[in-house]
């Protein structure tokens, strides 16, 4: 089987880690390397995450990218006190797990990012689960892979339902907002998992506890550090009955696109005013036959979770 | 053939008098009375326009209802300076058209709408392309009409672009946000016609000319009032080259409901804050199956535009 390369883009908190699961899980995806960004905890904080993780889950072969650090407006980057709430001051559940004896790639994330799309092309996907700072560096710094780019499946944003920042941003693209109107305005083709379906893609006890019967090393901290995030859930957002699935969905849409019914269009992420990070239709592109964007507004939710976990406690049964 | 039964509310401008044009021509649809309410003009505006429409598109028969004249959050309502130069100091361009020997009918808008759900049921489709006041009066005085009610195809909202009025609204559910919200959250099906798709659909002095041409009495003034709103959209949104065709478009959709396509959503309509009138899908419903509005977001353009100008044309010929 041929295999899609993949990078993950991640701010490594609770389902950053569920996201890298996932994809160490799928046999049709080869994750190529891991870039790290900032927002549910600090970048240096997420890269040793990540590190820690892939040799919890038996793939220390995995390289990890230190990113860009703070947005292109602020000068420096503090964890928010609902992050840490949710995703715990560790970023993951504040469950301990034996660091990694590895270190970073000396390569940046954008130099990481750039190499791979003209290395891979149309055989690599691209899928940031936090800001888009990244990106949007590397597309400054090489503006040629703009059409080289295979495709993006960003976690991020909200078209037809509120924020979960404020009513008008989604945490991810609240940011940067300036990265992610550079993003969805520069012609590469991606596709937003927002909130507009994470939010239907709910998880509760009842799985987690599958795999810590596993009694594996991999299945116990998988558990233990989502429980925690369930219980943040509980506080946060009640009415939903469980935790969104946020990260993990992206990287499951761009294994399976199927997952999704999607709706085309050109995006514009509004940078001034009360509704800064807004991701909404740009009126200036709305009659261009081109379309940048597949906006997820439908997801096959039973199948997705039959997905999830299966991948994800077969790889947790294996390491 | 059995013809659908089609109440028009309207706050009757000029994209108003096009979708009575549109009701009219159509062969499928009759036109069994037109409510008024406020919006583009004063309501009483609106009754005077629509009784003059009536006559000079050859229908005197079609009966006309005084509705509700401002907002459940105002004490009045006076016509915005915007909407003026839109649609012109009497809405429909400025064009003298002869006054119609008819009065109103007697009964409210409000009776009128509950009379006809019980006489018609599911065989009615009532059309409001201004606020929602009437239809929420209506709801409130007769809760029973929830569940008989065939349709609802409404012009107004915006899901994935902006608002006309701000960011945020759009112009008809700006004008009561909170009739719009009872509206959604009712329980009864609607389709909404927003600026997703109105602002895709434009005519031009191309089309209005074939109107002109006719030398019939209705298409000279089709034709002479259309040109007056064109000429406004040229400098309020010169981007578009052309005017949205917002009313006619609910009218095409209600007639022809493939024209469009939806996105089903429970939406709610925000009453508070910067963002008071913006039409979004409400949390707390996300999950649920059952969804009430279909939010149109495509629209095969060339198809509607041809139905549009052969069924006003026919109208226009004959009248």
């Amino acid at each position: 089987m041929s295999q899609t390369k993949m990078i993950l883009d991640l701010d490594t908190g609770v389902d950053d880690a569920l996201a890298i699961a996932y994809a160490l899980g799928s046999p049709e995806i080869e994750l190529i390397g891991i870039t790290g960004t900032y927002g549910n905890v600090l970048m240096e904080q997420g890269v040793h995450n990540s590190l820690a993780i892939l040799d919890l889950l038996g793939h220390p072969e995995v390289p990890v990218f230190r990113g860009i650090d703070h947005s292109r407006t602020t000068s420096g980057f503090e964890v928010l006190e609902i992050s840490a709430f949710i995703h715990g001051k560790n970023g993951i559940g504040d469950v301990e797990i034996p660091p990694s004896p590895r270190t970073a790639d000396p390569r940046s994330a954008a130099d990481f990012i750039i190499e791979s799309v003209h290395t891979y092309g149309k055989d690599l996907v691209y899928v940031p689960t936090g800001p888009l700072a990244n990106l949007a560096a590397a597309i400054e710094r090489d503006p040629s892979i703009k059409t080289k780019i295979g495709n993006v499946v960003l976690m991020g944003g909200a078209l037809t339902v509120p924020g979960n920042v404020n009513p008008f941003t989604e945490a991810n693209i609240s940011q940067d907002p300036e990265a992610a109107h550079l993003v969805f305005t520069s012609g590469i083709p991606t596709v937003m998992v927002g909130l507009d379906v994470t939010l239907q893609t709910l998880l509760t006890y009842k799985e987690t506890a599958r795999w810590r019967d596993l009694q594996t090393a991999a299945g116990v901290f998988l558990a233990d550090m989502t429980d925690y995030y369930i219980k943040a859930y509980e506080t946060t957002a009640p009415h939903l009955g469980g935790c969104g699935l946020h990260d993990p969905l992206a990287v499951g849409v761009a294994v399976d696109p199927s997952l999704v019914g999607t709706h085309a269009i050109n995006l514009m992420c509004e940078t001034e005013g009360p509704s800064r990070g807004r991701t909404i239709g740009d009126p200036a592109r709305l009659n261009d036959p081109k379309k940048n964007t597949e906006v997820c507004l439908t997801v096959d939710v039973n199948r997705f979770l039959h997905e999830f976990m299966s991948r994800i406690t077969g790889l947790a049964t294996r390491a």
